[in-house]
């Protein structure tokens, strides 16, 4: 559980306006023509006065700064961090709206005390999304500006859909959305990062599995079976995939800046063309395919002159307004990304690559548990010296590269906030006092991973041990679960919360996501929620990876959260469905789980069965490694902690 | 599980067409125009011919003839089977379509064999819908007619959403789907059955619990809520529960034929006159509501003069073609039902009446099952014979009036079709050799029942007991269930199916529908399908009934269905959802499950005393009210059904 993106599905736009720009004009991803200016840092005064100075030129009484990036990515590089530099709140979701004379900012109730501390109420507002009376951003425009206002955004900043729903919604009230050709941050931020030029990397095929020619090919029987002249690929995780390249543009997805379209006779690559030089020829030579380069800031014109041909173009609902805006309307065919359900489903080579990431993965979480219960009566273990010694133990594994995502290591009450990471102001001394939740994941060559353990040092209370038992049985009761292939993930989700429902009990989050190879952190499909519509479910197929991580949270006090990657695999079972085939799931992840939080009494024999057979595989597989990592001590450790349980 | 009627939700019309039918016109109750010719039955030829002759006066080279009548009700009336009359098929799902040369019957797996009986291969062609290469209704059409060519509808016989799904395909291949202001089955059928014309029942306020002046101010204040002017009501039962009357003109479902409209300031009623008597307008009086009364036919009419008005008008996704034809386009809120929603939650008399109802109607079950057990030695019992004696228990019992759907009286390999029902041809003898399975129920004054019972008298195979089992299991689990406040159905239905799954075995039905209160005893909401999303389906409240009914189905050789109402009621847990409050289901039904078909090895602790406490609950309620009836015999027997069984 990290801030998961929702991606939000919708039809095709209703009204497109452009103010001012009758060409519609790429983006550049380096602000060369801005960089020659003093970069003295601007005041909150300076930078507010500036964009409404700017506002005023384009004829807007209202801005709209969303907080994401053009390519709709989970983690957002230091370039993109445009909603950061404007109101001075760190937290990663949420919308500034700037008007001549207010300025608010929307955030949901995750993080409605960190924008308390760290928005300067002499210029902000903060609206707290979700509480009672708390008006929308819609709301909140149609009833403060006039009929008539023009609200302006940057279309590369918000997806066709949301920008469809929230013209309509302001065109109601008689007030316009439109876009503008410059994003007036960009053109006031004198100090803005650049986007990192580093060299790209080459994913062998002992990794990747499958050539990019032989992705290129699938991708283009879709493009026949849609009757679709092209796909405009959006996805920066998705263009990696396709060409089996990575990146270091953003902090833990190894991506980089780029859109790709395909036809049946070309591949154009739209990126920094400096970094396709004669390695990535060669890369693209070996991996049997040969790609057009053209400039990142040429996307716009590349998919204006592709749709002059008059074919149909695929666009996934998650593309920007900019995107969608070039296109015909019926020219169109908007669909959930077609390359995020290829990749979901992983080849044979990433599959065991997963596995394998996940044994070292598991052994540098097994050897930082062991340290930490030797060192924690030092008194000077802390959430983020913890998470830093994780790390240390993770770096030591082979194919490691970066972490996956910031370490959730949360102590006590800490614990509570489920979408906590420590910070110097809110670090934690780690004690034997209540329960530690360690969420965390690395991104190696051959797999990403992510994980989730609850540990108590001490004597847990017996309603920690009655809450970590039923999020156990909810883990197990999922992790065992038989199905026929393509069940939607929201039968699996029911599987994981029964046993919390039994008592009253619940958590507010989902209870699976999808993981890349080597690649993002959270994918979808597949996705465990059994709340969620199946529109963008395609159901569970074998070889498909998916998080299993039901929890509790007692606020204030306590969180406990076990998440285990688990394959979709055949199931060994009596019957077969009729004929369909019988799946179930495989826990890839493998590290102990806490025998003194569990209450042997309301567990049945079954599921008593069901951890020493998931211990007895950790520490035959872990333990192994420990031997060759010569990490004698912990491997004694893990022999303890691995000890079969006995109903008494 | 019986025919349960798939509502599909649709948008507003993409195209409204009507042939030679400047002004549209109401449908006549009872064909007096046409009983002054020659009744003599007509032969298939002479239907046929005449019909064609008909299509060749309206210009139409395709006419369609749905099975469905103008109110999508589950059960037709003997007038409205004009499907019947035209095929000689007595399956209850299908489409007629009639061109010049050809006559074709679409129909699915249920009842491919018996079409394959009925129909006369001289004259119809049976198209196997669900098989491969099998053409849909729409591809023959663009197959086999020419573009351009017209195909007519009767546009009472059509929901507006499958009348806009049609028409737009046929539309895509140049053909038009258009309405006929007469149906052309009416005109040839010249011994069509009228409607009866029997008296309206009035439904007293001890059964109904609520006076209609009531419902229809709430009704009123859904008016405001969706801004609109009018509400149409077009499904008989939701007519029957606003005015707390009920009817005889449809077998097993005790409504009568109307439509209405309501507004803030009037209540129409369009229906036979004559009926609206002294006692009937005395009712109105008592129940507080003013009613302006108008043949069935004006409803059309009714329709126009209240749309004329530029008010908005609420329709449901139910509504036939001809409905949403009246009402301009931008004066339409075409929503899922709002009073199936409103009658969804039961008040507190008709929940009393509902556990009243289903105590006696378990007598009743009790009382036949052990009759059965008596008697099926004699060599003489059949499903049919069978089927009548249970009708004849449930007939002695206080406030019956009906069975509320044709038994489903199954022995050993008819118990494997899951919408079997027996006739002449196919009725079996029933014996101690397998599972013999009754699905039945009735309708009573104070309720509607449904029950499901799957008994062996003889020796079980193992395979037998571990699907039972199994199925068992899951029932439990289901009738078990603590959930929070408006959980979808999904969640339970994913429940009931879960130990089933566990061995690779399914059921390939859904898990719960609604019922009503003395009316329909398929109702929708709730709905328990976990493949359903979730658009109309509001989420579980108090007071809602439910059935909860897994099965199994082993092909060609028996069936095994366990069936409850259950009611949503407040659970009594340790906590409650942070305070949202904590719900579960408790089993209205009262009648035991087959001890002798447990395996209970496979069983858990909790699931054992999970049927004891049932059992103890049956044997102490249906026990008093067998020993009322002074039926000590069955009141031994049942003390032998329901002792408690030990995990040796």
């Amino acid at each position: 559980m990290k801030n998961a993106k929702k991606y939000i599905i919708g039809a095709s736009a209703l009204l497109i306006i452009l103010v001012g720009c009758g060409v519609a004009v790429g983006r550049a991803l380096n602000n060369d023509d801005e960089s020659m200016y003093d970069d003295t840092p601007k005041s909150m005064e300076e930078i507010l006065t500036e964009i409404r100075s700017h506002m005023q030129t384009y004829n807007v009484a209202g801005y709209i700064i969303p907080s994401v990036d053009a390519h709709n990515s989970e983690y957002i590089s230091l370039h993109d961090q445009r909603f950061h530099y404007v109101t001075n709140f760190t937290g990663s979701a949420g919308t500034a709206i700037i008007t001549l004379d207010k300025a608010l900012l929307w955030t949901d109730a995750r993080y409605h005390l960190q924008a308390e501390n760290q928005l300067d109420p002499a210029y902000w507002t903060l609206m707290k999304e979700g509480l009672y009376g708390v008006l929308t951003r819609d709301q909140w425009l149609l009833a403060n500006l006039p009929s008539g206002a023009q609200i302006g955004t940057d279309p590369f900043l918000i997806t066709s859909s949301e920008f469809e729903r929230m013209g309509a919604a302001l065109l109601a009230g008689g007030q316009r959305l439109v876009t503008l050709e410059r994003n007036l941050v960009d053109i006031v931020w004198n100090n803005q990062p650049t986007q990192t030029n580093e060299d790209l990397i080459r994913l062998d095929i002992k990794f990747s599995g499958k050539r990019a020619s032989v992705k290129i090919t699938e991708l283009r029987k879709l493009l026949n079976t849609n009757s679709a002249a092209a796909i405009v690929v959006n996805g920066l995780d998705e263009v990696a995939w396709l060409l089996n390249l990575r990146g270091t543009d953003i902090l833990y997805t190894p991506v980089f800046f780029a859109y790709l379209i395909v036809t049946q006779s070309e591949i154009v690559l739209f990126t920094n063309q400096d970094r396709i030089n004669e390695t990535i020829q060669e890369h693209f030579q070996e991996e049997g395919i040969s790609v057009t380069v053209r400039d990142y800031d040429a996307i716009l014109s590349g998919i204006q002159t592709q749709a002059a041909d008059g074919g149909k173009l695929i666009i996934a609902t998650s593309c920007s307004q900019a995107i969608l805006s070039q296109i015909p309307a019926d020219q169109r065919i908007q669909v959930y990304s077609l390359v995020a359900k290829m990749k979901a489903v992983k080849n044979d080579v990433e599959a065991v690559g997963m596995r394998e990431a996940h044994l070292r993965d598991g052994t540098a979480v097994v050897r930082y548990l062991h340290w930490l219960e030797e060192n924690v009566d030092s008194g000077n273990i802390t959430e983020l010296s913890g998470a830093a010694k994780l790390r240390e133990f993770r770096s030591m594994q082979e194919h490691f590269v970066d972490l996956s995502f910031t370490s959730i290591s949360s102590f006590g009450s800490n614990g509570a906030i489920v979408h906590y990471t420590p910070t110097e102001e809110t670090d934690k001394l780690i004690t034997r006092d209540s329960i530690y939740l360690i969420d965390s994941g690395g991104q190696y060559y051959d797999g990403t991973t992510d994980i989730t353990r609850s540990v108590h040092m001490g004597e847990p209370t017996a309603f920690q041990k009655e809450a970590y038992t039923r999020v156990l049985q909810g883990f197990l009761s999922l992790g065992s679960a038989v199905f026929p292939p393509l069940t939607s993930g929201a039968f699996l989700d029911a599987m994981a919360r029964r046993p919390l429902w039994d008592a009253g009990l619940d958590y507010s989050h989902g209870t699976g996501h999808g993981i890349g190879s080597f690649l993002g952190v959270h994918e979808y499909p597949p996705y465990l929620v059994y709340t969620t519509s199946a529109a963008d479910n395609q159901g569970l197929q074998v070889n498909m990876f998916v998080s299993n991580e039901p929890g509790y949270y007692e606020a204030n006090d306590f969180g406990i959260r076990l998440e285990d990657i688990v394959q979709v695999v055949k199931a060994n079972v009596s019957h077969d469905f009729a004929g369909r085939g019988a799946l179930t799931l495989y826990s890839v992840t493998v590290a102990p789980l806490a025998t003194n939080l569990m209450d042997l009494s309301l567990m049945s024999d079954h599921e008593v069965e069901l951890v020493n057979s998931y211990h007895e595989r950790v520490m035959k597989e872990v333990g192994s490694l420990l031997l060759e990592q010569n990490a004698s001590d912990a491997y004694v450790w893990l022999g303890i902690k691995t000890q079969r349980i006995v109903k008494s």
